[in-house]
């Protein structure tokens, strides 16, 4: 059991006055604390038996492929606009201010697949709810979410009840 | 031995007519094959012995992480600018068309680093060159290059030659 605070950094103010970052480079650069992170997602995909580990870009990048190579799963990238090449679905979001959009190729995910989604941080879960949309649209199933930050202060969109959550660290 | 070349899908005219696109998300998909590259990548650490692994944002993370976790090595990611909330050292470089930027952590690699560079293709070496002198500025030192896709055809900058370069597939 690792305390992962420890390579978590609050940087005050950033990106924006009021907000507290956790910055995970620390996390990163530490072999031993990277190595624990990926073997307890790698534990969830033991207990969820996903056929699918599916992470956005760029920091869910930093995880779900490192779990998905530990747990011999095949990975899904979900990315900004304009950066598949091929045939795509995608999801229109709101954010706080503003809106944004992720894609993933069509013949990514089959009807029967079980997904898991992996992403470093949970605030909202506006960008995960709208991942699990798309997966779902496309006649899959989410068999859980793993995180490694929740920020739990920040209330939740209400749609993310009925996943099965986890999350490594919490603020 | 894996011919990764069925796991690559050759996308025509994308991002813009002339060009063909590397589309790498199949082999994403395939555990198999992603195992094979991740392995073949820890490979060239046992040889090269670094004591970091550095890659690009968004499609270098694909990689990085994964064969840092395999290797015992820590990992500095490169950003985008903007992204990264301390204290960062950058690099300006040319594109075909405009510039871009990326930057690092300032505590993020130490003078005495042996640092591993790894992303997904190598086509003019740009983006990389910018990586390698931004480490060198910091008094480390690139111990070598690995990428999954080599871009035979593209002209290379002349600045990367010194480098001990590795590609798994070629084009």
């Amino acid at each position: 059991m690792i305390d992962l605070k420890k390579y978590i950094v609050n940087v005050p103010d950033f990106p924006t006055p009021g907000i507290s970052f956790k910055d995970i480079t620390p996390l990163l650069n530490d072999a031993g604390a990277f190595h624990y992170v990926i073997e307890e997602f790698s534990q969830l995909v033991k207990q969820l038996k996903p056929t699918v580990i599916l992470s956005p870009e760029a920091r869910g990048f930093l995880f779900g492929p490192a779990v998905s190579f530990n747990s011999n799963v095949g990975f899904v990238p979900v990315r900004k606009p304009g950066k598949l090449p091929r045939t795509v679905v995608r999801k229109n979001y709101s954010l706080e201010y503003g809106e944004n959009m992720l894609e993933m190729h069509l013949d990514a995910i089959k009807p029967n697949d079980r997904v898991l989604i992996i992403d470093d941080v949970l605030a909202t879960g506006g960008t995960v709810k709208a991942i699990c949309d798309l997966v779902e649209e496309q006649g899959a199933t989410v068999v859980g979410l793993g995180f490694l930050i929740n920020l739990t202060s920040v209330p939740k969109d209400s749609g993310l009840l009925k996943y099965s959550t986890t999350s490594l660290v919490e603020y």
